[in-house]
């Protein structure tokens, strides 16, 4: 079988697997680099027993914190929000009002719950929809990477 | 990497995937042996671009078709459903009101259009999400096998 080289992990993609992790744990399917609207690609995004939806936006350093200009705008499409750094980031650079995890590699652990703010039902509909074909899609394409060249998936 | 043997597919699922790769061309995301209700576990199951719930199963012969007490439990959990099978099978058997795809290992055509009984809002929503958490879940599991050993998820 064909398997294309990858490349070394991100800092934010390695905190993003300990995240993936804690979510299992928490009984939250995650999803990372998903794609809730045009222009936003969230670190993960998690869809939980009772339909939750949760972004998490993993940060590796101040400097990757600062940057980030469009975090805001993950606000309107989750139930919660939380940011997830490892233990020598600076988290008094954090705004309060967010959920705060703690995470390496391995695992992570939430510090602070991030509040509600329920979506409305149309928009939860259409992003448990967006999360779900993208996530049988990346499956379907994983297990046979046929699928996707003979399928024309783009 | 640690990389279980996996076991020779059976016929049914050589059928499956041609199925999934014809379904990912027609822009339907694949999901295989997905239980839409328990005691049931659909071959394919299929979300289209507008929320579509399809159910597609595989049959690689007579036997596997008349042996099969539970499909009509399955028109309760899609908005269509089909038969797929080779071109070895007598298709005299299936139910004319069912749709039709003929499939091989490597892709597959729908003969006949199932017709369409749509699911109510309440079902849909939660086969939806059942759906996205399945393939999310698998999709880690699959990226990252320490993800269901250290999270604990069954």
């Amino acid at each position: 079988m064909f398997r294309p080289v990858q490349p070394a992990p991100m800092p934010g993609q390695i905190l993003a697997r300990g995240v993936c992790r804690a979510l299992v744990g928490l009984n939250f399917a995650p999803l990372t680099e998903q794609v809730p609207a045009p222009g936003l690609r969230c670190d993960v995004m998690a869809l939980g027993p009772k339909g939750e939806i949760w972004i998490v936006e993993c940060k590796s350093g101040r400097a990757d914190f600062t940057s980030d200009r469009k975090w805001q705008g993950y606000l309107d499409w989750c139930d919660r929000f939380f940011w997830a750094v490892d233990a020598d980031f600076p988290t008094d650079l954090l705004p309060a009002e967010s959920g705060l995890i703690l995470a390496d590699g391995y695992g992570a652990e939430i510090l602070r719950m991030a509040p509600e703010t329920r979506l409305l039902p149309a928009r939860r509909r259409a992003l448990t929809q967006g999360f779900a074909r993208a996530a049988a899609l990346r499956l379907t394409a994983l297990r046979d990477p046929g699928a996707v060249i003979s399928g024309g998936w783009t």
